[in-house]
């Protein structure tokens, strides 16, 4: 499997940090993943802003040559990891901007009759990895599980992408948050994981 | 009321200018909105980032002079208005940024003990006027009603603000989605709205 990690964080003195280093440790001893390939989106000063106007159509963004270079990165991947933590019930700006651009019409989809389109990214396995500072049962008590139904049926499924698993941390700035048991089970599920 | 309209959208050239024109000459031709001003965030090359790091403290942020000029048309504001597109299922990265930024603890929020913080911005009141492509029931009957949740739950209710009022458009790419039926719902409900 050959797989592209994500990291949307604004530093690296942070448990997010953390994380990403244990995704990238387990991977690594992992036999079923070959190659790997990881995006820091602010080490990269990624410009999140999705632009379009007379000069630019939106139609043409799927061959947009300013950011080319990441779609390639998703054509070659099988699994998308996506390490980022959880602002407002939702991932950072940084990380909608990517996906306002990357996912667009006739790269991740194609629109055809009927109400869904033609899913473009099928095939792929995603796994989001993401912190919150708000207790665990949250976002599924309080927010109708926004974070998770936004990132799987309002876009995976959409570009066809079935296999999603989320590890949605909780208490992530608390001294009893069990951080170094969290770390630990991300590390395990990367080396392991087989599909 | 003191009025501030908060646009995003890449460009002029589109329906949700055509609304945003709407909630102007509605607020104007309306006798209980004594000011308004508008803030149009791509216009405005507002930089959507929140970074933090060792030597930016996101605790700091809420005095962060870059964005004073934001805070204070907050503070100024008794109705806040928020104009945008619905981009997978939530609005679009820029912003989800402008709030990543402008709703800092100690401005828009205060820690306290037990589960829920003071809300700072009690008093005043939002509006959401959004459009989406897909079918106005598609937020409802297959997201769970993310994107409201995200902004009515997660945000406006913990920063202390309990009137909100959504428009939120479905077909609005279709030649036959009722838009200047649409706009002119926006433009009676601003021209009389006194709350």
């Amino acid at each position: 499997m050959k797989t592209l990690v994500i990291y949307t964080y604004p530093n690296h003195e942070s448990l997010n940090y953390e994380f990403l280093q244990k995704v990238i440790k387990g991977s690594n001893e992992n036999p079923n993943i070959k190659e790997l390939q990881v995006l820091d989106l602010y080490e990269e000063k990624f410009d999140p802003l999705l632009v379009f106007n007379e000069h630019k159509r939106r139609r043409d963004m799927y061959r947009d040559s300013r950011i080319e270079k990441y779609r390639t990165q998703i054509t070659w991947a099988d699994k998308i990891v996506f390490v980022y933590p959880i602002w407002w019930g939702r991932p950072p700006a940084m990380l909608m901007g990517y996906i306002d651009q990357l996912f667009a019409a006739n790269f991740a989809y194609r629109d055809k009759k009927g109400l869904l389109p033609e899913g473009l990214l099928k095939g792929k396995s995603v796994v989001c990895v993401s912190t919150m500072k708000g207790p665990t049962k949250y976002p599924l008590l309080w927010l109708n599980n926004a974070h998770k139904i936004l990132m799987k049926r309002a876009l995976f499924s959409f570009v066809g992408i079935k296999k999603v698993k989320f590890f949605e941390f909780g208490n992530m700035e608390s001294l009893n948050g069990k951080q170094t048991k969290k770390l630990e089970k991300v590390y395990l599920y990367f080396k392991r994981v087989n599909h």
